[in-house]
């Protein structure tokens, strides 16, 4: 490792994301990045595999945050409430990096590639919330099912806090969707 | 045109799905899937784009069956009676194609890009059911929520039917996850 560089992954973050933002995404190589940021493209490497890593480094974290939060829920919580102790988790998390969500989201939406490359992720989400909740014993095709209701909570959740002018909060919005989910398979 | 062909298009499909599962994708030429066929390349490229439009042509007659099927609900139905309606439509359809749907789905399932390429049909599936809701007045978030939900039943019902050792039929499995997913919300 060089010399100390304080938060240079935040900062390569920030450089990254605001450069997607201004020219796009295939417009913009690791070396502008990089001396946005006042770095290296060697430090980039360090902690980057490559520019479209910097928008998907999250996925991981936020998908052990899910599965670990239904694993940890209560004994006695049904499936769904299981599902939305992780979906909770998820949301306080990403309340607090909203400014990078919304900025992330526009370079997303502008991109087909990384648009399939989300949509990959968000299945492999369901398909971990659906393992999580087999370890809890839940049966199938209820696990599936259970995880699935949970991404598209998520998916409209989300697109919804990214979009409101009211800038309600994830978790908030999260609950009332999970409630309105209620109201539309009953029919209410 | 050249000289007539009887069911050229049944033929190139079989003989795809035929060679798709023996060789793998990735190891077919559409030269091979004209010859297995006793057709020419020509007549293959008059019916389909290229290799992989040979399992994704259905895509589009399918969201329409769905979309149709979503506008046609009686006016009293609530908004996941109507998404039911349109599961039932596809549901029907694939039942009639049950063959297809199994090599199909072997197919996919072996082959990462594919499986890309069907999550992006339904994800576009959902936001067509979603503009299908809210053209018959479905308020937001509500129209996104049945939509996808709707598209968590049938993933989770047509991949039972794919594997379904009994044979149950996909409109049964399908009212079947409905009911279900409607356990599941309620906490039940």
């Amino acid at each position: 490792m060089g010399r100390w560089e304080p938060d240079a992954r935040g900062r390569l973050e920030k450089a990254a994301l605001d450069l997607y933002g201004e020219r796009g995404f295939e417009n913009t190589t690791v070396a502008e990045i990089a001396a946005r940021a006042g770095l290296t493209e060697r430090t980039f490497f360090r902690h980057y595999s490559d520019k479209r890593e910097v928008l998907f480094a999250g996925a991981g974290p936020l998908q052990e945050l899910l599965v670990n939060s239904v694993a940890g829920a209560p004994d006695t919580a049904t499936p769904i409430d299981a599902i939305a102790a992780g979906l909770r988790g998820a949301a306080d998390l990403l309340q607090e990096r909203r400014e990078f969500a919304v900025q992330r989201y526009v370079v997303i939406a502008a991109n087909p590639e990384l648009q399939e490359r989300e949509l990959i992720k968000l299945a492999t989400l369901a398909s971990a919330l659906a393992v999580a909740l087999r370890r809890r014993g839940v049966e199938e095709p209820t696990a599936s099912l259970a995880a699935e209701a949970g991404i598209a909570v998520f998916k409209v959740a989300f697109e919804r806090w990214i979009n409101d002018k009211d800038r309600r909060d994830l978790p908030r919005l999260i609950r009332e969707s999970l409630e309105q989910l209620k109201d539309v398979t009953t029919g209410a």
